[in-house]
């Protein structure tokens, strides 16, 4: 069965609010194995929202609408498909009196064009609304199913969970399941990635695999569709072995985590400390860090040296460091992972330093950052990137790469 | 001139994001007086993409397409303009060159499907792109113009502003000159601000009022309509001043400014220096304060003391201070300000300690914050904030508030 959803209001043209319903009904519709074609937003005008409504009958079986029940004059969504279906409308009891009693309990005057609220047409499938006024609805036409649903996103997703997706499944012959996994990976371009599983991005029609990009990370979210859950996550499951027997070094964790997060996950697991000096990314990567409940389990602290002085006094750096390298050098980035570190008598001790731009900075130019990674047991280890783009770019990217590193020498102490 | 926003991406069909981007134009093009009637969204099908194209065509004059431009073989939207309106594709030099540059400076190899990017219609505008490497494009049809521009919203919508919006503006045989202007407040709830002005908002047609609520600031937008640019802009200056008449003690800043952009430039034009030691928010201000170009200026550095051991060893507080009063409290608020200020020798020294939950802390609750405030030449101030909300909100209004006691502060000293 194939979909579209149609969203109406002219508030959604005007940049007043974001259709999200489309996204929270296409989640809902790809679990019961409803493909959606096409999202459609219209605005409050009877001869565009006819259109919308023809355009989509060519191609969708089920026509979902959101917005336009309520009881001013530009809700009127109803009317139209109603008009267009050939369907009358006719007040719904239940629907009447859980308006008044509405007006009841609120104590206010019930207008007349409440009443509006509880027409709904002749024969179709009445969806109760448990945070709102207006019902919802399901009538069969000729060849399609049409949907109505209220725009307020509090009252929507309820009715449809509770109301709708069960009246859907009803008329579904057959469901098949879709299961859907992400990847995340960091460290690699979205090309190169691409290049490495390119074959199984082109063979695979089921499960389908499909690459996403952004913020310096990449991801691959692996679909399938099977009328068995199990089946549909074996497939899942044996296409992310591929995967990660390609690709698998820069793979860092599932759905909606993020690599700080995993970081922090890791170091509970294994009871480590950590202590961070930042100079380039003036706190970014502790407030990463600590933005995570319970952070004071793994992180002891940390120091914002953003000018030497407080490279000198706080972190202890030695002057002839600053004087010989400079603050953007190999040994300025091992001396604050080292001495915050054991300032602070944690595991692991990190720093950054660099150029954030945009401007160079003492003969460097933006984008180069040094990471320092100073550890209880073992040698410090310093990294060099060179990064472009904007300032916060380069900020951002060099915290996650600081993640990255540590998160690979977590992974070397298994 | 009519418009029609078209989003391209299987992502925003199977519900993995929102279309922002629809939200974003939207608003964009009302300023310019641009008609938005609809908003489509269809996946990456070259089939779809064009069913789409044709349908668009018989009720835009402007189709304005968002995703689609990237490396991989799902990024087809180009492809499909340019074969619909009989366009070759051919390489831009300066996109290719850029591209290439991008994969020099990163060192990492150039794949071949990356030079796909720099294709571009024939005669077409190139946009370029700021913040990656797709670039966008518009191009004039028989009968309609096309706009392409990339999905991510981070390169779409400075694409757009730069690039895109001016060369609308050029192919709008008359425009209405609409200016714009946001003031922002901060320290006031949106219905407080509302009562102030609300005879404002009601009356007013042009100028247009209208306010914005979000992250614990509130904006008003001012928005007026005239042929003269110079009206216009008058316009909007006697609203603006009728506003600040009411509640200007509560206003920071114009446009897209934030309140820590404005504490950077005040330091700035004060030649004053700033450290700070922060638990609760465990480096978000400072971080925020890093962000600004050029932040070394006035910024000295500071201290993560997310453990009381840091706070003692770090910040020197006093063990009774920790042991009596805890480090929740104010005398540890106002002991972290005063001896980060005097360790970093800087003129300003602000401190935030409290709990950001989501749990209780040492019986205080989530949402008990002290900051505390102290400068070179006066007496050290600190104030307490009882906040509500996530985790996340509490650290970032707390850090929204030390800048807002720090700009009174500031102005003080005028």
């Amino acid at each position: 069965m194939n979909a579209e959803i149609i969203a109406v209001g002219s508030e959604l043209l005007l940049g007043q609010i974001t259709n999200t319903n489309a996204q929270f009904l296409s989640q809902q519709l790809a679990e019961i194995g409803v493909n959606v074609y096409y999202h459609t937003v219209v605005g409050d005008n009877s001869s565009r929202v006819l259109d919308a409504i023809k355009e989509a009958e060519k191609r969708a079986d089920l026509l979902i609408f959101t917005g336009g029940l309520g009881p001013t004059k530009d809700d009127l969504t109803k009317e139209a498909i109603a008009a267009h279906i050939g369907r009358p409308l006719v007040y719904n009891e239940e629907a009447l009196k859980s308006i008044e009693n509405y007006f009841v309990k609120t104590k206010r005057p019930m207008t007349p064009n409440n009443k509006k609220q509880a027409l709904v047409m002749e024969g179709c499938l009445v969806l109760a609304n448990d945070h709102g006024m207006a019902p919802g609805m399901m009538v069969k036409g000729k060849n399609h199913f049409y949907m109505l649903l209220p725009g307020p996103p509090r009252e929507m997703q309820p009715m449809f969970v509770r109301y709708g997706k069960p009246a859907l499944l009803d008329v579904l012959e057959k469901v098949e399941k879709i299961e859907s996994r992400v990847l995340r990976f960091f460290g690699i371009g979205e090309s190169a990635l691409e290049t490495e599983v390119e074959d199984l991005l082109l063979a695979q029609q089921n499960p389908t695999i499909a690459p996403l990009a952004g913020d310096g990370e990449v991801t691959l979210r692996i679909t399938a569709k099977h009328e068995s859950e199990e089946t549909a996550l074996q497939m899942i499951q044996e296409a992310e072995e591929e995967i990660l027997r390609r690709v698998g070094e820069y793979f860092y964790g599932y759905n909606d985590t993020s690599i700080a997060r995993e970081l922090a996950e890791r170091l509970k697991e294994t009871s480590h400390t950590l202590a961070a000096a930042e100079s380039l990314t003036g706190g970014l990567f502790q407030s990463e860090m600590t933005a995570i409940p319970g952070a004071s389990i793994f992180f002891n602290g940390g120091i914002v040296c953003y000018s030497n002085e407080a490279k000198e006094k706080l972190v202890q750096v030695k002057p002839e460091t600053l004087e010989s390298y400079g603050a953007i050098s190999e040994q300025c980035a091992i001396e604050l992972a080292e001495n915050v570190r054991s300032l602070l008598n944690a595991d692991f001790g990190i720093s950054f330093t660099g150029v954030a731009g945009p401007d160079k900075s003492k003969g460097h130019s933006p984008g180069t950052v040094w990471i320092g990674l100073a550890s209880k047991h073992r040698e410090t280890k310093v990294f060099k990137l060179q990064l472009v783009g904007s300032r916060e770019g380069i900020r951002k990217r060099s915290v996650k790469y600081g993640c990255h590193y540590l998160l690979a020498e977590l992974a070397g102490d298994k």
